[in-house]
């Protein structure tokens, strides 16, 4: 936790907020922090700043807050990306949030099994609790839009050449195409793929709605570390 | 598991294994195998090719072997890196050995937790398994070698810089330094530091032997991140 974030139920004040949960009991066990520390701090969906402890107990925290800095910009990027498995889904909206996508749009493939959309994981708040600790980890305070399409071809069809219109559209995917471009200084549509892969008939459905395949190389690497190798080599 | 990696101990013949553990229940459960089917397999430390099942029973499978591919490349890195907290340093391994690092060296640094030190994931056995799994899902053959330098100043001072000779000497650290390059085209000795960032000391220590700062932006990843960030863009 590299930023204590806060939202609008912590605040007792305009200034001034108490925190009871997960928190406060990482401010004790993993801080260790007394009356008059200060953290950073940061407002969910508005400024980062700067939190004085002026109480503390084993029941809350009460602490001064003021807030002056604009968080980290977000990349100019729309995620899109065939549904991982309910535990990987976890760490995908962690590390999704701390690399700063601020769209991420899930969609089903052949290859995703029916039972992974079962999970408890796509429940707003576990999406909500996974993303704010992603922001967490990279101290930001704006979250992702998460958007659940769970048949691919009406959103290939008739919603992603929108979204992709005007940007560098590309699909994630190994085998015999170009090598992924390196720091692009335009917006970019991703879609990357399940594990397995996207199926041609995908591809081609991808590929008429402007996004178009490229390659990292012939190892094949896990969903969560697809997205950060792509996006590091993009931006 | 992309590939079915064969140990010494698998082989009845030149040309027969014989399956009974985890990647034999992996067989069943996910790939559904059945007698005839063909998989990829890979000798560890040798060639890749392909295996036929020709037995497949609850207790044991036995397959026909051939090999005839090289693995992958290795990247031309050496990676050290300030020992993980034990949950973040099995998914390194793995991660470590699925991007093609052939030499990780795990110290210890100011901002590591003694207490790291002590975790079962450091023996040998857990070591290898872990790097079995990266190799699996990367489809390599060759296990990277993994050095235990407990402590930093003797290793950065005695031993470090011969290693980081003739080569780029990187460390990841956030802060006003250079961006890390890409691309590059020559060996690297990349070090990362524990979560918390290296202290100045060990900066300096590192500088010495020839590893300057460089940063990947203004969000602080995790370990695992980071490590897969900076490899992405460097290569």
């Amino acid at each position: 936790m590299n930023l204590l974030l806060l939202e609008e139920a912590d605040f007792i004040s305009a200034g001034r907020v108490v925190l009871h949960d997960r928190r406060l009991a990482h401010l004790h066990e993993v801080h260790r922090a007394a009356v008059g520390d200060r953290l950073r701090v940061g407002r969910l969906g508005g400024l980062l700043g700067e939190g004085v402890i002026e109480r503390l107990s084993a029941e809350q925290a009460e602490l001064s807050v003021s807030f002056d800095q604009p968080p980290p910009a977000k990349l100019p990027l729309t995620l899109v990306l065939a549904l991982p498995r309910p535990k990987m889904l976890r760490r995908v909206f962690q590390t999704v949030a701390t690399l700063g996508v601020p769209k991420l749009i899930l969609v089903n493939s052949y290859r995703v099994e029916k039972s992974f959309w079962q999970t408890p994981f796509l429940q707003p708040e576990a999406i909500h609790a996974q993303l704010v600790l992603g922001l967490e980890q990279a101290r930001d305070s704006v979250l992702p839009q998460v958007v659940i399409e769970k048949r691919l071809k009406p959103f290939a069809e008739d919603r992603l050449p929108a979204l992709a219109s005007g940007t560098l559209g590309l699909v994630g995917h190994p085998g015999p195409y170009p090598a992924c471009p390196r720091a692009v200084d335009t917006p970019v549509t991703l879609a990357i793929g399940p594990e397995g892969g996207w199926i041609p008939y995908e591809i081609d459905l991808l590929g008429k709605a402007g996004l178009n395949p490229v390659q990292m190389g012939e190892r094949i690497l896990r969903v969560e570390t697809a997205v950060t190798a792509l996006l590091a080599r993009l931006f």
